[in-house]
Order: structure tokens, then C-alpha cells, then sequence
């Protein structure tokens, strides 16, 4: 009866029993994928996306974030759930890799435009939304994500629609049908990742999930065992899923406090690296004045063999896969001193600068770092060696970004996205959300243009 | 290069050649199509997914088959589809057992209402996007649907999106992206069957198509191997595709002939036992005059080992449920000489005469039957024995409807769904579909109340 205890779960939750520090980690997860829909809304998938449905969508009725027109909650969940996640750059679920936000908190603000809720409401519906969504991945990983599943998508759709059924007020059965309309709608293929078919099915899983729960409230049923079901999502989806754990300690044990944020806009295994060389880059400033990259010799990265796997990429032509590149990481960091959205650029990849040092870079393995840990050799010139290990990258479990680090994160983030928007109203009032009488009027500060 | 090979089929075929058999059963395909979607359109699933898009769909495009309202040509695809396929008393592939014309003849009609093209244009998509959709389904058996996926809806989404894109005249490289963004919604789970969320996948399957190949048009792309590639649909989908037939003989060996149209809504093995009930009751009355149910003592049926396996069915609760028993299908076979859908709703399931009768009813397995096949066996009271073997049931591929009874067929659902309306004036527009200068003004014809 897995599906009937979710949706149970989910029904009876109540905002006086949610801790205090689960509502602020919520507000820190809201903060961060408004954010990184701020800085994805200029993207080309979602511009294309965005002016694909245009001519179907009314009411004008949500704002999409980073943009002037309006569309249907519909639409606006697809386009915001898209551009939160194009880059990304949004959060990680540890595990499951799951980037929890950007299904869940899209199809909420956007239908808080369409029928009022408090922030309270909206913030209580995304916690019990990651919660399922989480819950899910979980009992399908590893298994799931390997064999070739988007994990964010296929169960994003899930997160959505228990969200969007508990601000709805559905009674438990109905919940089961919005969970059962959301598993006729799982989908996502990792083969799509590198290109914008992601955001295509990242954008469907925040729409499925808000039209789950609207079918349901209208009476289109669902089966009484959508998930554990002998043809349902946990048998088709998963292998040997792991369903004793999948609903036990609800509401006791919660998953949003694990979630992170990504410091940089690439491959989190990049984290570390990043952050060694930034760490020297500023010592040496100090110790020795300003380096020259000129008097480098060679950079020698150390790390987990994951990090060899995925970012051993000496060579690279876009800045899509730059992203993936640790020479280019380390080179772009070392001559900016920053690694933001400009560094990881076309652009940056074919800047002569960045050429001449990412061939100095190599990367290789060594025993004892974990994948947010890394070591960074610099030779210089004169024979001098600056070396740096760091253990837990910003923005790891062990290192987790502050409140003001996201904070500047957004700003980062609006400025790309949105050069000539002013972040401070929209960030403050999502700092407020659980105060706020009305979140459909907060994410209505979202818009610009 | 599977993607790129099918892409470039759809793009380059050209309607001359394609055979006239062909064309011909397009349109039989079509006419039966939108005549389960006529006689499905009052069901509640149908109705309450239209009215919970009514709100957001616009502009008032597209017909809605069997209903006043019209919708946007995506919202219109969803619904006719769903309402095509809601009874499982559309076509049938045999083999994967998809229906192939719910998720494409839809958007098809839907989309021809926002831009013009003429019945030949749409029944040549039609037939490419059900040749999309059969052959990977072929690939994919048998595996795919035990596994748990519904067929229909998970390959119905390319068959959209492969039909929609020939219409749009999209060029290889962007038909490829069209199938990308369909991989990254192919969605659909077997669980659900038998429920409303069912529906809800096929509505999704025709509208995810249409929306795939509009977000190629529109520069959304895809990856290079959405199908073959290693997380791609059928590596993550299928369990060893069989990936050499996939594109092999593409424009000589056709799928659609191998289609099927159901005479009776029900189970598709209980088509043979429907036929010899028929055929001996009326043979009975010629030979012995009208022989009340309550001379007979008992009626015993033979069949495939797969007829007791999934519709060996004594006690039976609801019309849904009637549609796989056997029981059922012969005492009302029996006792009111047709098999349609006032026969196996929930008032004839609680028929005084039905109860009695079914009482009589028991199912063997006897060797040498086919699926096709079945034999049943009628003994009164006064010792006569009636006995009618069947070898290729009405429908099948040995034996399948003509013409005139796809018509009679649509006649009756049009009666069934919408009472009142005047079925010629559209069933004569689909038979000359592929003369029709406009395919938009034929499906308007099917505006209804």
C-alpha cells in the first residue's frame, strides 16, 4: 500500500508540524531555482520553447521568470521548470542526482497566480513534493539513472503533482489518482542530456505533474497501485526497488535538508578543482604578487577517478563542453579568478589566454580524495610549487553554501540572465515567502523585459 | 544511424508513391478511428480531461470529435485521442499490440484546422507516423509491453511527431530533433490500464508529437542517436532491440496493411466465441425457431490456453470488467443477438436474463485453437447438441472487416457516443479523404451537439 501511504502522508502533512530549519532549507531551494530560472531565461531552449506554446497559451495569467509576457500555469510550469534546470545549475539531491527544484517549485508559483495561496501554503506543498520526488529516486537508484533515465524528469513528474494536489486540498484518494495521472506521464531519456530535448522532458514533468492533479481533482481516476504496482512506476522504472524504506519514517526523516547548490556552472566534479585554485590563486597573490600565467609551467590536477572519467578533457570547442572540461576549469579560474557563467562562455573557450594555459593542465588520479575532494599542483617557472588540497567543495554536504553565498548566486545569476534587472525586491521577498499572504504575487516580481 | 535513417524516410517520401492499398487503408484506419473517438467522446474520462483543459486552451481551433466546444489544435489532440482509444475498441497491430491510429490520425486532423492541408497530405503523414510507431514497436517486443509499458502511448509519441513533422515539411536534421523531443516524452505504463489514467498517457502520446515536431521547427533540438544511442529509447525501453529490421525495407514493406479494426469492445480473444455465439443462434433459429435461454443447459467454450487466462471470468461486476469475460460475452451474445456497447455496460451486467445465462457459461482449452479461433458447444434441455468452430475470428487478420462493416461499425458508435447526430455527411468525407482539399473542414464535420 505504498502509493496509498504517500498520498496519506501527503494529505494529512501539516505546516505546524514541518521544523523550522526544514521551511528555511525550502526557502534556500527556492531561492536558488528562482535563481537559476533568472539565469537560464535568456537560453535558447527556453526562448524557443517558450515561443512554440505562445499561441496556445492563455489565460495570461503566470508570470514566466525573466520575461515580460504572461502564459497558462500550464505552460509557465514548462517554461520555468525548463529554464531553472537548462544550465544545470540548480540543486542536487546527493544519490539520487535528482535536481530537486525545478518541477516542483515552477508548477506551484505558477498556479499561485492562478488561485491565491500564501507562501506558507506554497513552501509546505514543495517540501511534501521533494519529499516524493526524493522518496522515489531513492528507491529506483542506481539502477534507474544508469539504465538511461532522466531522473529529474521521471520523477519530477511525481514531486509535482503531490505538490500541486496538496494545495488543491485533495482527499487521499484523489491524491492516489494524481499520483497514478502522474505515472502515466513519467518520462526522460538520458540520451537527451547535452542537448535542449532535455529541458523538453524536464519542462513536461512540471507540466504533467500541475495536469495530474488538475485531472484528478476532476475525477480522472488512477489505478489503486500506481507505484509499487506489478506494472507500475517502481517495477517498469526501477530494478529490484528498494520499497521497505520507501515510506517508512514520513515525517520524521525528510530528504530536502540533504539537497544542495551548485557554487560554479559546470560538472560538479569540478567543484573541488575550482575551489583549490582559487584558494591558490589568492595566496599567491599575496605571498609572491600578482602571477603572471605566463610563469606557470605546468598545473597538475589530483582526484577521484570520477574526475578523470568525466572532465579529463583537454581539448574543447563549446562552451557546453567546457563544462565538462577540468584544464578549461582550472585555466578560466586561475585567469579570471572566477568561474561563472562569462568563464564557462563560446567565447572564453576560443580566448587565447585560456588556450595557452589549459595546455598546461593535466589530470590525475590520486588515492584517498572523494568526489567533492581534490588536490592542485602549480610549477612555476622559477621551480616554485604552490599546492592546495580541498576536502569538501563549496557547496558539498560538507561545505554547504550560506545563506548569503546564494544569495550572491542569485544576483550572479539575474545580471547574466537579465542584465538590467534589479534582483533585491524578488530576493528579499523570497527570503519572506513564509510570511507572505500572497506567493502569487511574489513570483510576479520575477518578471522583466 | 537508426534516427537518421528513419528521419530522412519520412522527409523524403513522396505520396506517389505510395500504392493505392495503402491509401485505401489509411482511410479505413481513419474512419474507424474517429468512430471510437465518436462513440468514446461522452465517456468521463473524455469529458472530464476536456473540461479540465477548457479553461487554459486556446485559440478555439480545433474540433473536439462528438462535442461543440473546439480547443487548440494540442488540447485537441489530446482529447480526441484519448477519447479514440478510451474503449480499446480502435485498431490493433498485431504483434505489439499497439493502436496505431489514436495518437496520430488526432493531431493530424487537429493541426490541419490551424494550417491547411489537404486529406491527401494528412493520410501520407498518417501512414509515415504509424510506420514510425509500428516499427519501433516491433523492435521493442516483445519485451517492452511485458515489461510494463503501454505500447500505444510510448510509441504513439513518435508516431505523432514523425506525422507532424512530414506536414510541417521539416528537413531531416529537424525530423531528427522531432523524434529527440518525442523520446524525451515517451511515457505510458500498463498499471494504469483499465483506468482513466490510461487514457491520460494516450491523450499525452498525441499531444507530446505534436508539440515534439513544433519545437523542432522552431529550433529545438535533439541528440544525434535519440533511438539507438545508448540511453535512448530503445536501448532504455526495449531489451535487445532489434535494431538490424528497425529501418530495413523502408518504403517497400509497409506496416499499416498488417492493421486491424475491432468488430466487438471487448477483449480481443473473445472476438472468435462472440462469432460462433452469433453464428449458432441464428443458425438455431432457423433450424429449430427461437430457443429461449431457458431450454439451454449449459454452453461450454474452447479455446487458446490464453482465452481462460484472461477472460475464464464467471462473476463480473461492472461493463468494464464484462469486457473480458467470456461468460459474459456469450449470454449476451446469445440473448440479444449483438455484441456492442449496450452489451456490456453495467445495466446488462445486472440483467436478471445475463445472470442466469452466464451461470451456464464454462471455458476449456482445447489444442489446435489459435487466438483467432475458438469453438463452442450449446446443449438444451432436450438433449440437442449445437456446435460452431470459428478458425479466424471477424477482424482478425484471416478475416478481417470489410468496407461496409468499418462503416456499420462507425454508424453504431456514432449512435453509442452521440445520439442524434447524422453520421453520413462525415463517414462519406473520410471514404474520400485522400480527394478532400481541405482535411480540416472534413474533421469540422464531426462537431457534434
Amino acid at each position: 500500500m505504498i502509493s496509498r501511504s504517500l498520498s496519506r502522508f501527503v494529505v494529512e502533512s501539516s505546516w505546524r508540524r514541518i521544523p523550522d530549519a526544514l521551511r528555511h532549507e525550502a526557502k534556500r531551494s527556492i531561492v536558488n531555482v528562482v535563481g537559476t530560472a533568472l539565469g537560464g531565461s535568456g537560453d535558447a531552449a527556453a526562448r524557443r520553447s517558450a515561443e512554440t506554446l505562445a499561441p496556445f497559451s492563455a489565460p495570461a495569467e503566470a508570470t514566466i521568470i525573466g520575461r515580460r509576457e504572461r502564459m497558462s500555469c500550464l505552460d509557465a510550469a514548462f517554461v520555468n521548470a525548463l529554464a531553472g534546470n537548462v544550465f544545470d545549475f540548480d540543486d542536487t539531491h546527493p544519490g539520487t542526482i535528482i535536481h530537486p527544484s525545478a518541477p516542483v517549485a515552477p508548477p506551484l508559483f505558477a498556479f499561485a497566480q492562478r488561485r491565491a495561496m500564501s507562501g506558507a501554503e506554497l513552501l509546505h506543498a514543495f517540501i511534501l513534493g521533494v519529499e516524493i520526488e526524493c522518496r522515489l529516486g531513492n528507491a529506483v537508484s542506481p539502477f534507474h539513472y544508469k539504465r538511461g533515465w532522466h531522473i529529474t524528469a521521471t520523477c519530477g513528474v511525481f514531486g509535482a503533482a503531490a505538490a500541486i494536489g496538496k494545495v488543491l486540498g485533495l482527499d487521499a484518494t484523489r491524491m492516489l489518482w494524481a499520483l497514478g495521472n502522474a505515472s502515466a506521464q513519467s518520462c526522460g531519456l538520458v540520451e537527451t542530456l547535452g542537448t535542449m530535448a532535455k529541458s523538453v522532458g524536464v519542462g513536461q514533468s512540471a507540466r504533467g505533474g500541475l495536469l495530474a492533479a488538475l485531472l484528478a481533482r476532476n475525477g480522472v481516476e488512477g489505478p489503486e497501485r500506481p507505484l509499487e504496482g506489478p506494472r507500475g512506476f517502481l517495477q517498469v522504472m526501477g530494478c529490484d526497488p528498494d520499497l521497505a524504506s520507501l515510506a517508512a519514517g514520513l515525517g520524521e526523516r525528510w530528504e530536502l535538508p540533504r539537497n544542495t547548490y551548485k557554487p560554479y556552472p559546470c560538472g560538479v566534479v569540478l567543484n573541488p578543482v575550482i575551489d583549490a585554485v582559487l584558494s591558490l590563486r589568492e595566496q599567491s597573490r599575496i605571498d609572491l604578487g600578482p602571477v603572471p600565467a605566463e610563469r606557470i609551467a605546468g598545473i597538475r590536477v589530483f582526484g577521484h577517478p570520477l574526475l578523470g572519467e568525466r572532465a579529463d578533457r583537454p581539448a574543447v570547442a563549446s562552451g557546453r563542453e567546457a563544462q565538462v572540461s577540468a584544464q578549461h576549469a582550472v585555466a578560466v579560474a586561475w585567469l579570471d579568478g572566477r568561474a561563472g557563467f562569462g568563464e564557462f562562455s563560446d567565447a572564453r573557450v576560443q580566448a587565447r589566454d585560456v588556450l595557452a594555459l589549459r595546455g598546461k593542465v593535466s589530470v590525475h588520479h590520486e588515492a584517498g580524495h572523494g568526489v567533492d575532494g581534490a588536490r592542485v599542483e602549480i610549477r612555476l617557472g622559477d621551480g616554485t610549487v604552490l599546492d592546495q588540497i580541498v576536502t569538501a567543495a563549496r557547496g558539498s554536504s560538507g561545505n554547504p553554501l550560506s545563506d548569503a553565498e546564494i544569495s550572491a548566486k542569485f544576483r550572479t545569476l539575474a545580471a547574466h540572465g537579465c542584465p538590467g534587472f534589479d534582483p533585491e525586491p524578488l530576493l528579499d521577498a523570497l527570503w519572506r515567502l513564509d510570511e507572505a499572504p500572497d506567493a502569487g504575487s511574489v513570483i510576479a516580481l520575477a518578471a522583466f523585459g
